[in-house]
């Protein structure tokens, strides 16, 4: 077994945000670095310095946050035909950002330099190696990029390997063939990869491809049993067209298959979570069939393979989906669903007998309540609410609101910005209190209103502050649609989360406030 | 170049609905098979009598379709151990579906033959001949499935080739090495299928892959152009788990990439509306990064890529989209250039001059606009707006908007749904009109309010509806997040998109709505 270690170059954070639907703050982006980081990724690219304002304040903010930036590079292009790499923005951007790594691409295909470029194959072989020749005075380490490289094989291999070689000598750290059409087969870049093994000899090489074919993690896949030792790729294949390569795919089949050397065992159990975790952060649903970090991807429907799975489970599953943190799904509903109710509900602290009719009560309550659009996997809180509500240990009444209402105005001739109003009237145990409350939107607005109405009632909501809001919208019909909110909340001890489901997305909103704020004095009742 | 015959072979209607969340009625599976049949594939598998009542209903109704039958297959399982074909009611049931083509599977792997089946080697060889053999005297074609060939030949080669001579002496027209699990990585599955070439001779086999480890596609491209001659899949790779190999980039990548004879070039340009379709009749989201047939397959974003793309296709771009009736689409966003704008303000009609200061200016106010979370991906019609703006050519002003306010309420004493209501007063040329409307939320309230102030003015507005409305939370600060709105709305001849982003949901939703009326009163002005 070859056990090489493999670098892992990920970008995510540069090609994965060409693709149509991925977008990313700045906030976004430092909180992705760092978790990349943790899960053992050996390179970062953070973004194209000079390419747009977003990417320039990442590496703005990079430089006081509490990143290691060792692993952290910085990507552009070869500087320009006319310019030297002093004179040219683009390169000393490049040096701004103030990274110990660069990654520059170049020109491999001998069309794209004659008709895009419009110089001569020598001047680009010059321009490649000037630039590495610069930077690596400046920087620790230098990747160089080879735009097209497949294609540009097939249209001229003497010049294609000529450009490869001249970044070498220029002293890069490692040459990166990018399959960046997509369209190359995996048995043609096992082909072209030997050979570029065999020009470079000992030097390091990577690969780099796009998903237009299906084929991207069959082609980096091939191209490390060939003799690659760095691949770059996003998480979920995030990308331009059809993708880049899937690094969740990637990895544990590097490691897991072939026993390649890329993560420790331990954060490769990390692997489904940073998938979610980056779903959640770009708030891109789910894909559920997603290999290895799919929710679906250890699902077993009915019948023959269930009780294949229950004997034995190599049977039907290619490997312990633990080993990539997720877990087998028995979807034999039943059966799985008291199973995993009573497991939750020993979670919680609640003693449910399997036999009592609370559980098939829970389960029937369950069933509706997803039917109309609620879901507690992102929603624990409201989970337990529902199960100690359902069981013969009640909730306390804490309070009782008795009326909201919530005010959007917008007027010309007072302002631009609109208002937003809410009253809330709450009785606690027969105390009356009539509050109001302004906010930058109406949520905002209304849970200002919500926790100054209970507040002289209940001050330890003073601690309480609410982290994230979602909404997602699950049925459409114009602006007539059905809502889910998802509401994060926390105090000095933990984090809980909520959920409402509505016509009415302030209705929706109303809902999983209501059970947050439940949730908090419930949980500080207990303790 | 090798232009082999490859037979299709879709399993979609079986195979395909194993998967978590596909689901076809009877209509709608017949409906699949008519097309799949119009589009070129060879066998269509209908799926397994016997099984469930669904499967039993779609071949009792194929008797009396317009369904050419000799294209569809019936699946089930070899007999069972203790019983004769003629005595098992598995066997019977595929009989009685009535279609001349019957596909069986049976076991490859010792571990199953021992553990799940608790029989012995050589009474499975038993089973598979004895199945094939009485099936093939009474229909046209028996295909042959070894499932988990590639486990069982890796456990023990000898007796999984020894099953695969058994169905071939047996009479099945094809063997169809299954890789079941999804676990083999391509370069054993290329390793093996040149066994099996070697060992089989000139007789043919097939190949059956799924996705666990994103080599469905990989590995079966890997196993024709190492000797297989029938490639079995579904559309859009559904499936259990992972899915099933999808035949959607299977088939462009055999017939583009290397040249093989799989459908006329005619019918290959229907490949995307295939895909669309299967979707549409599944109720399932359109992926739009599928490879071929993804609505983003051939979006190009980075604005180095388009002006390339402007020049010569195929810089950037493996195929002509137009091959797999794909198109080509230019988006628009912060990492792109003025490439992109000016191909844009063709798209519109607008002649703009490269050189202006106008495009300068659009793309700072772009750049800004993004940068505070607007998207003009999805809302071209906003963007259109926006050029319009900043040319000379400026957007007449139909109304002027001085206030709206929306209420949202709801009371416990009066009832359980909340109240939404919005007011809105507007001048149109110096009439003022102020009116109020109520709806299912407030967004819809305003919606409906915006549109009753104005159509006594614009009749036309009534010919104009939303048709869908997307909520995103882009930066995550409790419940004062900023929002992005996307609004769809259509008339009677086109449909047109639009954005507004605010930190209140309300006023985000108001920019869309307002740019969506434009945009309307707009185009019916130029017409």
């Amino acid at each position: 077994m070859d056990n090489r270690k493999i670098f892992l170059y990920d970008t995510t954070l540069r090609d994965g945000t060409q693709s149509e639907d991925v977008n990313f703050t700045v906030i976004d982006k430092l909180r992705i670095a760092e978790r990349l980081i943790d899960f053992g990724i050996d390179c970062i690219e953070g973004g194209w310095p000079g390419s747009n304002p977003r990417d320039m304040e990442f590496f703005t903010k990079l430089k006081s946050a509490n990143i290691d930036k060792s692993k952290i590079s910085a990507f552009g292009s070869t500087r320009r035909a006319k310019k030297s790499c002093e004179d040219d923005e683009i390169i000393q951007a490049l040096l701004e950002a103030e990274v110990p790594n660069i990654t520059v691409f170049g020109k491999t295909w001998d069309l794209h330099v004659e008709e895009a470029l419009k110089i001569s194959l020598d001047e680009n072989l010059d321009i490649i190696y000037d630039t590495i020749q610069y930077l690596k005075k400046k920087v620790d380490k230098v990747y160089y990029d080879a735009e097209h490289f497949f294609d540009g094989y097939m249209a001229n291999p003497e010049y294609a390997l000529k450009t490869l070689k001249t970044a070498r000598d220029a002293g890069a750290d490692c040459v990166v063939l990018c399959e960046t059409n997509g369209g190359t087969m995996p048995d043609k870049v096992a082909e072209i990869v030997t050979v570029v093994k065999n020009t470079l000899g000992d030097y390091p090489f990577g690969i780099h491809t796009h998903n237009d074919c299906e084929m991207a993690v069959a082609n980096s896949v091939m191209a490390v049993i060939n003799g690659a030792s760095h691949v770059q790729g996003t998480i979920n294949g995030y990308g331009e067209r059809c993708g880049n390569a899937n690094l969740c795919s990637i990895i544990p089949n590097l490691q897991l298959k072939y026993g390649y050397n890329c993560i420790s065992q331990e954060n490769l159990a990390k692997l489904k979570s940073l998938s979610y975790f980056l779903d959640e952060i770009g708030n891109l649903k789910h894909f559920t069939h997603r290999p290895y970090v799919g929710n679906s991807a250890f699902a077993h429907k009915g019948g023959v393979h269930v009780s294949a799975i229950l004997k034995n489970s190599k049977t039907y599953e290619h490997i312990e989906p633990e080993l990539v943190g997720n877990t087998r799904r028995v979807l034999l509903s039943d059966l799985s669903g008291k199973s995993n109710l009573i497991y939750k509900a020993k979670e919680f602290g609640l003693d449910i007998d399997s036999k009592s009719e609370t559980v098939q009560n829970v389960l029937n309550q369950l069933k509706d309540l997803e039917n109309r659009g609620f879901q507690y996997e992102g929603a624990e809180a409201s989970f337990e609410l529902l199960i100690r509500n359902a069981m013969d240990e009640k909730t306390p009444e804490f309070f009782d609101i008795i009326s909201y209402r919530v005010i959007d105005e917008k007027n010309k001739a007072l302002s631009v910005a609109p208002m937003a109003e809410a009253t809330v009237k709450v009785d606690v145990r027969g105390e009356i209190e009539h509050v109001v409350a302004t906010g930058n939107g109406p949520v905002n607005a209304l849970d200002n209103a919500m926790r100054k109405a209970l507040v002289r009632f209940y001050p330890a909501l003073k601690t309480m502050e609410l982290v994230d809001y979602k909404v997602r919208i699950l049925s459409h019909n114009g602006t007539m649609a059905t809502t889910r909110v998802l509401i994060l909340s926390k105090d000095e001890t933990s984090s809980w989360s909520t959920v409402g489901v509505a016509e009415n997305i302030i209705d929706a909103s109303y809902q999983a406030l209501l059970d947050s704020i439940i949730y908090k004095l419930l949980k500080d009742n207990n303790k």
